[in-house]
């Protein structure tokens, strides 16, 4: 882990997660995996920009998503409080089916641990079982692994499966042009991502987590832990309607996320709300560069949806009907690449 | 982890591996995700003692297998050879799919690590293609972690999705009968289970991973570590014909694997061939009891298949022209519970 860098802020590499290295270990393991299967064993579907994987087996296109709740267990561990991790295990897989307009049909879960604890457990499935009715998901399995000398304490992750009901396709954001409307879904917290920045930044500052923000509340820890909101009922009010041209999972890379859904047009978030609440106080309390905080964090906004102009007001009452009643217009997209925060005077052409 | 017992030996609870608590905490998670989507979001299909999830979307019946690698890795890690563990990773998933008849249509696969590693990843990547390969199966994504709170240097995980070609039904051991004839299919070591007591023995008597032992040309550590067999030939081979009524992956729980086919039925295991090789020497290493040793690991066969005995000949023709010329006949079925080794004088009623 590298010191804190010269101007007294802390970047997500300088916090320990090395990306340009994690790229080129990936690049290395892909470039061996060069197999393809006969038609016979499926189909496997082409798709950019997205983490699900699409394979097509019969007349079913089939979407597979892999994710951990990463390090912010180390959070819940320090709190006792395993509730929002479950519903965040769900959440990290199923939004990155939303994310593709696919509909969750099962989840799987993978807990690896240090020593297995009754306790801990039922928290865990307590979480998991209101991330599963919120997403509509049925759990089909899962592996407990009991491994001491591999992992510190617990590391929680998943797989979900997803499909396309009939009539409806993948929603992958090559059809996004020049004039669509760009509306955000409000996130719940940070999700599951920048945690090891976060418990950097806690302990450098002798943050108590039992302690409130001015203006919360509740407790810090309770704030930070908070489960992810799952966008499922917003992909499914929109998925099969020709307007919709793209969603984006607002994860790890923050607003770069968008760039990954069309790399020949610009996305121009000239309407995304200003941090408030606990993720103003950490951007205080890190002196965090808006640039390092909206390439990060998800900034408020967990969920985007791109549509054509002509139908947002019918989206709009779709989200209301489906429980999803505060998406609110966050910009729109033109000529050109990357995203652009003219408000920040931020811009980034690329994913990472 | 408790001190060894007076008799001498180890076994796997005393090697750190307690599974009844790991019982007690998996049903504190499970009491609590009770909830059940409406059959508009896929319909699960009721499985008992497969590691497989069932679930059917439009006319298709998905299967979807999650597990680890486990504490192997890290004798990878002492011998710098990570080629066994990319097999394995693909291994321990598709073979459970293998165990219910499904055929791998997609591989998802998870690293988590302290530090991404290129030459580390490439190995993997290379092991992974070559079960890929020998599953016939696709690699749909995956997910790197890099959390270096949470894991001491690397685990390695996946989760696979399988299907059943038209006309094929899933063989879950139901139909399993007195008189039915059980083959199994040789393993090729240790696969991926045991290794928490592997690596305990190894410790304790101070074993060097680079001497050989009698009879082998092959440094202990390169038999230890040696990929899984892929079993999905063997089960493709076999999975569509009528006078199939059972498979078995042989994993952790060695030889009770198959009490999960069939509650009212006794598996007969009088041909069980006796062990060889590097599980005979782990034997006479740690001085197991023949009971431990037959409850822990696969002692050298990895996939059984019951069958009709009229069957038989036909399938071990079948088996041979799959690239599956190995299969031996390992006992019989008869009226009773459990799984009996006449020979050892052992007997098994339950899974754990």
């Amino acid at each position: 882990v590298a010191a804190p860098s010269a101007r007294g802020t802390l970047t997500y590499s300088e916090a320990g997660v090395d990306l340009p290295l994690k790229r080129e270990a990936l690049a290395q393991l892909l470039g061996r995996v060069r197999y393809r299967p006969p038609p016979s064993h499926g189909r496997p579907v082409p798709l950019a920009g997205h983490y699900a994987g699409l394979v097509k087996i019969g007349r079913e296109t089939l979407a597979l998503t892999t994710d951990t709740v990463g390090t912010k267990v180390i959070l819940a561990e320090q709190l006792g409080l395993w509730e929002p991790i479950g519903q965040d295990l769900v959440a990290a897989n199923v939004n990155d089916l939303a994310a593709v307009g696919a509909r969750p049909a099962g989840l799987v879960d993978v807990i690896s641990c240090r020593r297995p604890d009754a306790a801990v457990f039922r928290q865990i499935g307590t979480g998991m079982a209101r991330g599963l009715r919120l997403a509509q998901c049925a759990l089909l399995g899962g592996e407990t692994a009991t491994v001491p000398d591999l992992v510190r304490n617990f590391d929680v992750g998943g797989t979900a499966l997803g499909f396309f009901p009939r009539g409806r396709s993948p929603v992958t954001g090559q059809r996004i042009q020049p004039g669509d409307v760009v509306l955000g879904v409000p996130s719940t917290g940070f999700q599951t991502n920048g945690f090891t920045l976060i418990r950097r930044l806690l302990l450098e500052h002798q943050v108590d987590l039992h302690s409130r923000r001015s203006g919360s509340p509740l407790p810090l820890g309770i704030e930070l832990l908070r489960g992810s909101r799952i966008y499922v009922p917003a992909s499914e009010a929109l998925a099969s309607h020709a307007g919709t041209t793209g969603f984006a999972h607002i994860t790890g890379g923050g607003v770069r996320n968008l760039t990954r859904l069309h790399p020949k047009v610009a996305f121009v978030l000239n309407q995304w709300p200003d941090p408030e609440g606990i993720f103003r106080w950490l951007a205080d309390l890190g002196g965090i560069p808006d640039e390092e905080l909206y390439q990060t964090f998800n900034m408020g906004i967990g969920f985007v949806i791109v549509l054509r102009p002509r139908a947002v007001e019918a989206a709009r009452r779709a989200l209301a009907r489906a429980g999803v009643p505060d998406a609110v217009p966050v910009g729109y997209v033109e000529r050109g690449v990357g995203v652009h925060l003219p408000k920040h005077g931020l811009r980034y052409d690329e994913y990472d």
